[in-house]
């Protein structure tokens, strides 16, 4: 299937210059959003890990349906303040200033491999950053996972797991 | 199986009194999340819709597989300013103050028939939202799906289409 052909650009968003990549016009046609699935679990089926981490919020719409046809637990990585119980916290820079993401302490066990999903691979802050937090818990970080890497932005450079990506588009 | 005792409780959280029902620990357990996926897509499977529309965060979770595991397409409820094309968008009263959720315009097509999946039935504030913002494209709301309903507060009263729920919890 050719799910380029299914994913939206927007230019000049979210700012000028920009062209946005929206999968939301890929999720809702449902022998795509199927296919787009099975394929990305594809990619991983050989690495044979414990469960699947997926970063808030269009990580979770590719993660945890992922994870359900592996038959893995998944883990979801948050933004600040959103998980109820004990976590660890993990900042990374942005363009301007910084951000931070969070997980249960209790998320994963210590020695459990694990895959890290995401929609999308730019410059890589938010990957490493979730690479770092399952370290802190004492997890085996296989790979990363997305369906779309913007090419030119070197993100995977900063990410020191095998990168794995279905989709690639000009940044 | 036993879902409710994956489920865990968190004492005065968010505040003082209310009692938080933190489906993560359901969510990593491999086993469990698939067989809880599997039970609930059970609940509506006789519906013959055409799309899942997930309630953002964690209704992407419960979501975005019942919609793979389905078939389906999948459409996100977000929270204001998330969603890069245009969109509808729909207010709802909060106990202080109000909030709002959007949707893609073209997310569904006119006159087709949509289930709304999220994890949580408290007061139904922003189920009967997501229920407007559908309506609102043309398209007819066959039910509603939750993991979990409290019960004691109502919420299903508000929300004007069959409404299914796999586990019950106090308020």
């Amino acid at each position: 299937m050719n799910f380029e052909e299914k994913i939206r650009s927007i230019e000049d968003y979210p700012k000028e210059g920009v062209t946005f990549r929206d999968i939301t016009t890929l999720l809702k046609d449902g022998e795509a959003f199927k296919a787009c699935i099975d394929a990305m679990a594809d990619l991983v089926r050989d690495e044979k890990v414990d469960k699947i981490i997926g970063i808030e919020a269009r990580g979770f719409l590719i993660g945890a349906p992922i994870a359900y046809h592996l038959g893995l637990g998944f883990v979801p990585i948050r933004k600040p303040g959103k998980l109820p119980s004990e976590i660890v916290s993990e900042s990374y820079e942005l363009e301007y200033g910084s951000d931070s993401v969070e997980m249960h302490i209790d998320g994963i066990e210590e020695g459990e491999k694990v895959i890290i999903v995401d929609d999308l691979l730019a410059t890589g802050g938010t990957g490493a950053a979730a690479v770092k937090l399952c370290r802190s818990v004492g997890a085996e970080v296989a790979s990363c996972l997305f369906l779309i890497e913007l090419d030119g932005l070197d993100g995977r450079d900063g990410i020191d797991v095998p990168v794995n990506a279905l989709l690639h588009f000009p940044a």
